[in-house]
């Protein structure tokens, strides 16, 4: 940590969920300026978590402390956010969001630093991040958005079972340790397809399943449509079309996401790539290579390659993979922190 | 089988493969008239295959003992097709090619019986099986392109592992066996992305791979070239634009596929669900419900779901499934033999 900087009393409600670890070791990594660090559980068991190498408690939330807080994060449920966040906003106190309890509120800044720093407000405290699924894709298109201008969008995700929560991934390992000693090509998995999933619409392992959330009468999911209302947001692009297939896979950790950006005027790979290139918080694979979860090379957060004309001259396609714990929320949320640090905003 | 049919000398090419252990599964499962079956590997070892319950042997090809056949099945590498096939044809054997070595010749017919039996020609002896990727969508969006006209498709797949073979598979379960006692939310898998693939282009357990077969020098693979040519080629529509995405994922069997169909004029789901609901070879599942690679529900063989509205009111959006192995090669081959059989263009 530099010396000097202020310290920060800090707030983590969520703390012993997936992300809320991320999170953790998220301000850890990045030095942020904790002087004290007051973890909740958002769930009643009694349970502690790691930080700067110390076991702390994580009680069930506390209000009278979290209000003593310069600020705080929420990594847990909508719920939970829409319970406590607008009461500590309106006392001063920094809220940054990962639920979508507010991501939708025009009060509300819904903030990806490397795309839209510039909806924060000083006096806007109550600041939402977005969902993981549609982070990748508002980095790696923004500048195209920003230079040539994107008109639709068409995504098809590919999207890690963390994203689902612990049980989700919980059932996942359990489906994958019972499958692992029966497979065959035959691939038929009567077991599996019989085992009932819970946390999951349908069994995960060795399977897919295009349902993230539920769906509306359109035959949208709720995945689908925060993915669409939240990229016109984030890109002040209250027009864009945007046509999403949010598909769960066997994968733990990191969405992928395959992309078609229709542009405002005919846009060769060869021009959208530079742009791409100077992109921050993207890192673009050489010609012939590009990122999956489980190999992302360079300093992201947002790795694409692939990228290359679509069904028309106006049309480009490209590859997106991102952290979803990360990127797709831990990272992003101490990322809108240092933004406010920067600003001094948010001083001790 | 039925009295009075013809019994044939069947060869199989390829029959110790996986599409080829599908294939004589499908023959007999489906009461093909077999009078003999002669099954050859491509490789050299000396198997065995099963075919009604009898072991049966499988040396390498013997060429005299092909030209003895009525109908040859050949579900080999595209070199062995390119050797044999032709010969054969013109000796007047019909020869049923899953291999990807004609589907473009003017001359050889591409066929899905269910969308372009008509294709077929009593004088053309050697006949192509299309590629498992888009067999699903062909079948699916027929009768859209047939009753209103489709003029673009966008496609992003999810192509399971036995599409690449033998070798594939083996890998896929290795790696999955190594990385299923360390598995955690963390997700990192040091091990497994170090771990050398060697049949496919990067490790497939827990991961996603963007790359199926080589990349062109516009930085398309080999597997998007073949969607889109062979779609073309089995519509009768030489301007349809085609954008695909092909995608491995960790799936042992079953091809899926999130697909955008731009078409002629404004098409409703309400409109365009009835014409699926009608396409022969296709199981539409109810509103709210979807097929997955292990949860595919009705006759089929290819299912369809999740049919709604695109980015514009031209545009329609589907999710298909269909099992690789089977409609994506072995069943289609069988079903183009048995319309030479109700032609009586195939008798023994």
């Amino acid at each position: 940590m530099a010396r000097g900087k202020p310290r920060l009393r800090v707030g983590v409600v969520g703390a012993t969920g997936i992300v809320g670890r991320e999170l953790l070791d998220s301000l850890q990594r990045r030095k942020f300026p904790v002087g004290e660090l007051l973890a909740f559980s958002s769930g009643r068991a009694r349970q502690t978590v790691r930080f700067n190498s110390r076991a702390l408690p994580a009680p069930g939330v506390d209000e009278r402390a979290l209000a003593s807080c310069d600020l705080v994060f929420f990594v847990s449920a909508d719920e939970v956010s829409e319970r406590l966040a607008p009461g500590l906003a309106r006392r001063g106190i920094w809220c940054v969001d990962d639920s979508s309890a507010f991501r939708q509120d025009p009060e509300v800044p819904l903030v990806i630093p490397e795309v839209n720093a510039s909806a924060l407000a000083r006096d806007k405290k109550l600041i939402a991040g977005p969902n993981c699924t549609m982070t990748g894709l508002a980095v790696a298109g923004w500048p195209l958005h920003r230079r040539v201008g994107v008109r639709a969008v068409r995504l098809a995700s590919y999207q890690a079972v963390s994203g689902a929560g612990k049980a989700a991934l919980g059932e996942f390992f359990s489906q994958t340790r019972l499958l692992v000693t029966k497979l065959d090509s035959s691939g038929k998995a009567p077991l599996l397809a019989a085992a009932k999933a819970q946390a999951l619409p349908r069994a995960i392992a060795f399977n897919v399943i295009p349902q993230v959330g539920g769906f509306d009468e359109k035959g949208e999911s709720s995945e689908e449509r925060k993915v669409a209302a939240e990229l016109r947001k984030i890109w002040s692009a209250p027009a864009l079309a945007v046509s999403v297939t949010a598909v769960r896979v066997p994968v733990v950790r990191g969405h992928s996401l395959a992309a078609w950006l229709t542009m405002a005027r005919p846009t060769s790979p060869v021009e959208a790539g530079p742009l791409l290139r100077a992109a921050p918080g993207l890192t673009v694979s050489k010609e012939g290579d590009y990122p999956t979860p489980l190999t992302c090379k360079g300093p992201g957060p947002v790795y694409a390659g692939r990228l290359r004309q679509g069904a028309a001259a106006d049309e480009l396609c490209v590859w997106i993979v991102s952290d979803n714990l990360q990127k797709g929320a831990a990272l992003n949320s101490v990322q809108i922190a240092e933004e406010l640090l920067k600003r001094r905003w948010l001083a001790a």
